[in-house]
């Protein structure tokens, strides 16, 4: 991802949060050809000293099939983003797209069996614990478990590079930034997002 | 992009709806690193027997300082996409996310000056139609246009693979399907598409 210096955000807060909230991301491969799986990602931070990221496929998914342990993966986090028309602006320009993202290089490292069980019951309480019912690995029986296991392939991905960018109109002048609010706070969930982030950087 | 033969889908109307609801993509290559960028992407069918996809990045990103003709390039589009909880079946079973995706493996092919002008004008006009005072290409001076196009690295990916993916709790039995329906329905933007996907496929 290529971030001009105005978009680099070094905002650990801000990579947890976009990584939090659009944790349904991309796996990225090349050890064949390219694969990219989406899958549902979180960011471990139980020892701040090494954080990585967690997620895991499906054996039957060729991808899982060609990871090893040290492969180079990319994982590419699209937090919201929204269309910019240069119509908005007080002069002539071209139209752009804002939007957040964060991409993480990093090492392939397979979960254990002891591993991929922590992860999936701390996935399943990310997720469940907002649920009127909600339906806890623990709750789900022993056999049931292991048996859905073995279908799962399991990994960390240890960062080597860390990328987050938010690109949210930053070059423009005060009129025409507020004028751009203006317009994506009438329009859709996302663009009504860009608009939340972007009064954060307030010109 | 791996995809159980009950989530598969060959419908390229579908494919080409997925496309131009969610064309702000990410363009993965593999030249000397993996690579993403996020870019505006629009499926050409000018000529139905020579379908391609167009997009542009910056000139300045390392991505299309790599990029040569006949590159291998994959094109991620995602779609709608949101939460299952296993909690709303009758039974027990772990929960998982239904989505929407196209994949496009393709070959690079770099746009000469004349094909990039009419790419911007193209990709402007998809977008500048719906605004209230139109900022198309033409209207932009051609000095202008000139300059901007020097910082602009347009290609077209001639697909050589597409996958189509619908994950729509094909595998649930009707009363299960009818109640993540429900639950849907009364969620966000994301959950509310999928849930009307689902009825398109009702069973």
């Amino acid at each position: 991802m290529f971030i001009p210096k105005l978009y680099r955000s070094e905002d650990s807060i801000l990579m947890k949060e976009i990584i939090r909230e659009n944790s349904f991301a991309l796996l990225i491969s090349s050890v064949d050809k390219i694969r990219a799986t989406h899958s549902m990602m979180m960011f471990n931070e139980d020892d701040p000293e090494n954080t990585y990221i967690e997620t895991h496929i499906s054996r039957a998914n060729p991808q899982a099939k060609v990871l090893q342990n040290g492969d180079e993966i990319l994982c590419d986090f699209l937090g919201a983003h929204t269309y910019i028309s240069s119509s908005w602006y007080d002069h002539i320009n071209v139209s752009t797209w804002n939007y957040e993202a964060v991409q993480i290089y990093g090492k392939v490292e397979l979960m254990d069996h002891d591993e991929l069980y922590a992860h999936l019951e701390k996935l399943t309480s990310k997720y469940e614990k907002f649920q009127q019912c909600p339906m806890m690995v623990k709750d789900m029986g022993k056999e049931f478990v292991e048996k859905e296991m073995k279908g799962a392939f399991g990994i960390k991905i240890i960062p080597t590079e860390i990328f987050i960018k938010q690109k949210l109109s930053q070059n423009r002048k005060e009129t025409d930034f507020k004028n751009i609010i203006s317009h994506l706070e009438t329009s859709d969930d996302n663009a009504r997002k860009i608009a939340e982030k972007m009064k954060l950087i307030q010109k």
